[in-house]
């Protein structure tokens, strides 16, 4: 028997964790990976406000306890003074992968010209990947659109489980070396 | 009444500062921001040499007593030993806009392959936003021109006032929820 | 007579260095530069495991001891724990042109989505440029060519010497002003 996957989502949202309003940053991520991965999955969800002790410390337990391979945050990235994302996703952080912030950067300028004021970044810590996605449902869908064909890959990298996505989806790329071979 | 926006200009560069040639920097920012504003502003200019204490020392008077929402930067962002712009920008910097670099880089590519040598960067201090540009007159209208349309909104999440830009010269993106009324 | 420019080739890779595999990248370097440059130059070659305190020596051997004007690594850039090419560059650089990275992830993609995994960086250390390749000699030969056209001006701007590109290969882009006129 295979263990699913363990994927820890994190909305940030000073509002949306009070109940000020809904919280749509959960189901938009749980409706992307239902879509898009053919393998088992499991989330582990959270809802925080822009606390950066809380989220530094909500990233380190679905990272070191929940062992969750991959982490995506939703919130607190643009420029206003309580978006602290980066900086707690940063402060976790064994390695930083600047391709990440570059490509969604990218990728939601061919959307809106205040793509560019976004922080958002990808990190590793140990044997998880961490990625700030916008807090947008339509935001996060266009990011992950655009950027998960490399996430698979990256996860076999550090040692996680293979992650088959739903090719009618998208195309997980993985060199033709580190292809698994269905028997 | 309502008080002009607040704008500094800083031209870096040793010979200019010291008289060796004229600068162009300044005059090629008032130029643009003239032309690209509707809003009531006004310029607070330096011209200095490439001395990172002082690029630093004018930063700070800038963003914390003269109180600019914007600062530009013209000079000194190259490889060069000399070129120390982008170290002191980041040295009084509160939060880094990696989106800033990025973009300003992609932009001048097109017009030259050495823009990946330029070390630009985009940062918020307080309550302003510091953005590096290149020294050329022609490269800062190329520059501004592809980055100013996520400026007014950038400066609305950092608490400042409302910036107006020329529709006939170029659009300033909002989110429609953050959009004057006129009334 | 003029001296011979000095280029180090950096090959790290704990299986080529310890003779699992024979090396490709050194071959790969060699070739490419064999066919780029008009200029006579030598190179200074290192085959090294991933060991992040063995390429900072070999880096700073190659920068202060040896006086390369260009330092290529390849392989180690990589999300895996073994990667730390990245963090070695790092740790002797005396500055960062972000420029580097980007755009050699932004050629890369053109190929393979999982670009945006690689951490390749561009950065300066006294009157060396060191820019980090990607492992494979396809990834080598496509990055090059993606890039070189700005390194000849920025070894100008740190002080070393002039570089002449093959033009049938590839142009080399200076600013007029900073273009040699042989006599």
């Amino acid at each position: 028997m295979t263990s699913k996957i363990r994927i820890g989502f994190v909305s940030i949202s000073d509002r949306a964790s009070s109940g000020v309003y809904q919280d749509a940053g959960l189901p938009a991520l749980e409706e992307w990976f239902t879509r898009a991965l053919l393998s088992p999955w499991q989330s582990i969800t959270r809802l925080i406000p822009d606390e950066q002790a809380l989220i530094e410390a909500t990233l380190i337990e679905l990272s070191d306890h929940e062992h969750c391979c991959l982490i995506l945050t939703t919130g607190g990235t643009g420029p206003a003074p309580r978006d602290v994302t980066p900086e707690a996703t940063l402060a976790v952080a064994h390695k930083v992968l600047p391709g990440f912030g570059e490509q969604m950067r990218a990728v939601s300028l061919k959307y809106v010209p205040t793509a560019i004021l976004s922080r958002q970044m990808g990190v590793i810590r140990g044997q998880s990947l961490i990625i700030n996605l916008p807090g947008q449902p339509k935001a996060i869908k266009e990011t992950l659109d655009g950027i998960f064909a490399a996430v698979p890959y990256c996860i076999d990298l550090i040692g996680g489980p293979y992650i088959e996505a739903n090719p009618e989806v998208l195309t997980a790329f993985r060199p033709k070396s580190a292809q698994h071979n269905p028997k």
